[in-house]
């Protein structure tokens, strides 16, 4: 059998099968009720470890739409979890029950252990803080119907842009569009370092001062930053000591505080929450840009614009549905949408005899420990840097021997290329290392010259 | 788009429309498992705020005859909820993904609420203690699929007659029908003033006090009231010192004591209530009657009778299956069953720069406010009495005065038949609306002589 | 109306059924999506008490798979019962709104009352301790796919086979099939009597010692004992001093501790429980054995023997589709796999005017006093035992009085056999059927000699 292709993120899919996803999808949204055969007889599980209505309904209306049934456990964490069970054996058993299984949970990687235990596609809808791919779909696709296009669009990014993992995915897939993005952070809530050092190393983007004059009272107390991955001398904007200026607004994507996942002794007052109205809608940058927002909202947006032809925030989440047909489609091999080759994620290898740990402790694999053993995934190899393959981040190490040669090394030395993955052991540091029997290799404390 | 057409109440079909939902419920379940094409490709969205699974399954089992699928949120209250939303903004979401909503909330009056924000059909499924229309077509279709007719009927009402708004509903619908009612209450749960007000205000209904010596044991410790909207010398019954005398009885309506709304204090011993057993059904004028009840029963009918042929409680519950199958195959638009026409609810205005509140805490216009304005509805010129278009509860007011002319006047003036409602401006008294500038008109403290 | 055929123990059919139902499981398992058409416009009700998704999932999977549509109630719990309804009247409503029930209960007889009250198929998915009679199906079916026939195999049972009803039921099943049982005992957790007592009353199965040398560590600590419905001087196995030998085993069935039913001050600790491993696994014995488990596991199976070929565990969940796909194209008439007539259960008579009560406090009908009476079955005529209808418990009782002759007599006294269970009245003992006006038979208080 050959291994199903799965979707736990955007980096799962080429710029070519978005796109073709997005034009599946607006034949869909054409005529939503026309398509009841096309995946007649098949069967989508929905499998959610926390509860979120809104996501699982656009899940199962899309799957209904295309004439297929739907099997729904919406609160998970009630029931076979109560006798023990491990999320991989749910997911091997449940896998048995559909042709595609659709899993929502509160730990980061949880998505992709599943995908490992599935013989069916399995659909990331949403792991804790770490992927949510069919929200950002669903957001790129709105853009490029209203738009038309999405590559050389300028986007403002409003509000909570520090806690929102919606406001975080959705600037990695612009940037790979090569679409540039306006922030006017909550004074506070900036865009996190780790989400700006991944945007410039994967994507080229570089952070620039932006003179944010004309987008009049939504950036009038704050600091404004221009994200574009093109260089300076590609843009037609004009920039001065003030900065960037920025011109017409594609795009207002607004976020709701995440105030559940503040401190208690929180900075932000809810009540002094950066607020779209009429007001700040009026300035001149904003004439012809649509207002997004991932919902459910608050008061960040009035509903005084509700009427506004630019509020477009219930048609895109009236969206979710076709975005999710076009998905649903092309997993379960009713299009030929994706390509048949599966590039699945990029390979791992165990940390067998090492002190390697995922330091999260939100990541699946310390709750299922029982089936799931430390694994690594390179990020680059010089410096070395490994990251866990369930919740993506980096795991720290001081230095990392070669089992074969029984040396060991610094991070950054270039004799590390020859080492292959499956004979590296990680250390804190060199003491447990000569304590495990590995020697010193030139350079191991210091960086080799090469 | 043309505005969809929504039952949230009774009120909202007319005589003619109620009758062909039957003729059309009555094909549908002469062959229940014969119409899988009716509503193919469409989906409904049960969105159940409080659980009520009875309901949910039969519009579930209703939809999935008609060859249509089914989203389900059954306990809304701990999911979207729980990040702040509104009811507005979820119905604006969810009618994205469905053809249909179908909506039971705690709040009076949320069903209208969701039918203004709603580009779908809504159906109230149970709005608080305010309406839930299904249920009151279910029973007269019940009535009228057992008798072939209502008009005329004599239906008996015994039990907890004051808190129960399955009856209060189907009163009113009776009414409208022309069928009369004989009401055996439970001893101090009579059916409350402001029903029998209704009753009589808009049905012409006039209670007359009943000689229920022919009921027999049910009857045998209440004061039994006949209420008819016919007049006196057009009744075939006979009538002396005692009272109507109640003749041959087409159905009895019991109704389940409903102990979770009586104070702490309860008037009501549970074990002292009103029961229908074999002894009580033995009466002369019950002998063709039909037993009708809501379910879920307790004690108030007896097990003894399920087997009596003239027992149809269970098939009144199961008949809730065809009469929804009308319903949604009309309002999605599948049959020809409803005008095209939008009769709509009554026009209502802002109730702006004034006093004017809803006094119902339970009515949805207080927990919505973010989105909803207080508005009000007409109930009558003269006097003027005006009511909450969401909970149908007139607001009480002192005097009223007109934004155009900057006069105020007492409720009974007939100078106000010339106010435009959208000028009109409520205050608690004179003294208020002298402080907002406003000056007593001839007559704002006394009537207007005419 | 015909009375409808239920699913509530397997006892409920043939082996020619059992063996017909695992043919039809067989043709859906090769091609489940190909089969949208067997059960078009009909509709299966899921009515579950307690959760339990991955019984729900499979049993709607199913119905899917079928072309059906599914109405579920995953808590009933939480929903109507809790406005005081009775399961019976639950169940005399929700038939009508489906073709079938699969209902779920905490109470043992729950579905057996559940069939008494309903007008549609009901399928026992669970009630209580009692009886699971799909999980045995599927459990049959997944041994009898694998080894081509159930008669003559040889089916290790390992674990907690005190506490686990799903090892109880399968015990049954195989012993009428005709099949052996080595039992290896989880110390402390042996059979229990009455489970053994039946099995040598019903199907003359007899417990021999077994010699269990051949089967290496699983059963290192254990006292194997080996139960067969074949005479000793059947078996081709060798008997020697030390026991009968065990040799190829045809199926390991493994099984969870319920530690949920253990005691506050449990015998077992947790840590110690009997696993299953490559150790254990590499036994001569168990060479060609699969490996079965009902799961969830915990720990007693290692998750290092998941990708060993014998491990059909995963497989045998899966299979829990197909033959629920059989099981309920069955009994909606969309086969002709199950026979017409009605088998029933067999006869039973209310325990009218006697102090006969079931003494299982599970059972259902202590909590539906209102709806059920007491009633009993005849387990066997000398000496006169009877059991509750529902939870199949024996019902204890001192002596036993005719109403037509007004005599009372011992449990063994041969002028039993002459008295109609109609006429039978259950006494504590001799004392209290004097005081009820009954008068000592020849030989009441000593057996008759015959």
């Amino acid at each position: 059998m050959q291994a199903p292709r799965h979707l736990i993120s955007t980096d799962d899919l080429s710029l070519q099968e978005m796109e073709a996803l997005f034009e599946s999808a607006r034949a869909y949204e054409q005529d939503l009720s026309g398509w009841p055969d096309v995946c007649r007889g098949r069967i989508a599980a929905t499998l959610f470890y926390e509860p979120s209505t809104r996501t699982r309904l656009s899940f199962e209306s899309a799957m209904l739409r295309l004439g297929g049934g739907v099997i729904t456990a919406a609160d998970m964490n009630v029931s076979s979890a109560s006798k023990g069970e491990s999320l991989a054996d749910t997911v091997r058993v449940v896998c048995g029950y559909a042709d595609a299984l659709i899993l929502r949970h509160q730990s980061e990687g949880a998505a992709r252990l599943a995908a490992e235990c599935s013989s069916v596609p399995v659909i990331n809808a949403g792991d804790g803080s770490h992927e949510h791919p069919t929200q950002t779909l669903c957001d790129l696709y709105s853009l490029w119907i209203e738009r038309g296009r999405i590559e050389g669009l300028d986007v403002v990014f409003a509000g909570d842009l520090r806690y929102s993992r919606t406001v975080h995915s959705f600037a990695y897939a612009l940037a790979r569009f090569r679409a540039n993005i306006v922030c006017i952070p909550q004074p506070g809530f900036d865009l996190p370092k780790y989400v700006v050092q991944r945007l410039r190393e994967e994507y080229g983007v570089e952070p620039m001062k932006a003179d944010a004059s004309r987008l009049g009272h939504l950036a009038a107390s704050s600091d404004v930053v221009y994200l574009t991955p093109q260089k300076p001398h590609q843009l037609s904007l004009f920039t001065d000591p003030q900065g960037l200026s920025v011109g017409n607004v594609d795009a207002v994507y607004m976020t709701r505080p995440q105030t559940e996942r503040f401190g208690a002794d929180s900075e932000l007052d809810e009540t002094k929450y950066l607020q779209l109205g009429k007001r700040q809608l009026a300035a001149e940058s904003l004439r012809d840009a649509v207002v997004m927002h991932p919902l459910p909202r608050r008061d960040e947006i009035s509903s005084e614009i509700d009427t506004d032809p630019r509020s477009i925030y219930f048609k895109q989440a009236a969206r979710g549905v076709p975005i999710r047909m076009a998905i649903l489609a092309a997993l379960l091999g009713r299009t030929d949408v994706l390509g048949s080759s599966t590039p699945g994620p990029e390979p791992s290898w165990p940390a067998q005899k090492s002190g390697l740990v995922c330091g999260n402790q939100s990541c699946i694999c310390h709750t299922e420990d029982r089936h799931v053993g430390v694994r690594f995934r390179l990020v680059s190899r010089v410096p070395l840097r490994v990251s866990c393959p369930y919740c993506s981040q980096e795991i720290e190490f001081g230095v990392v021997g070669c089992s074969t040669t029984e040396h060991f090394h610094a991070p950054d030395s270039r004799d590390l290329r020859k080492v292959h993955p499956e004979h590296m052991v990680f250390f804190r540091d060199g003491v447990h290392a000569q304590a495990a029997g590995f020697k010193a290799a030139r350079g191991a404390s210091t960086p080799h010259p090469g």
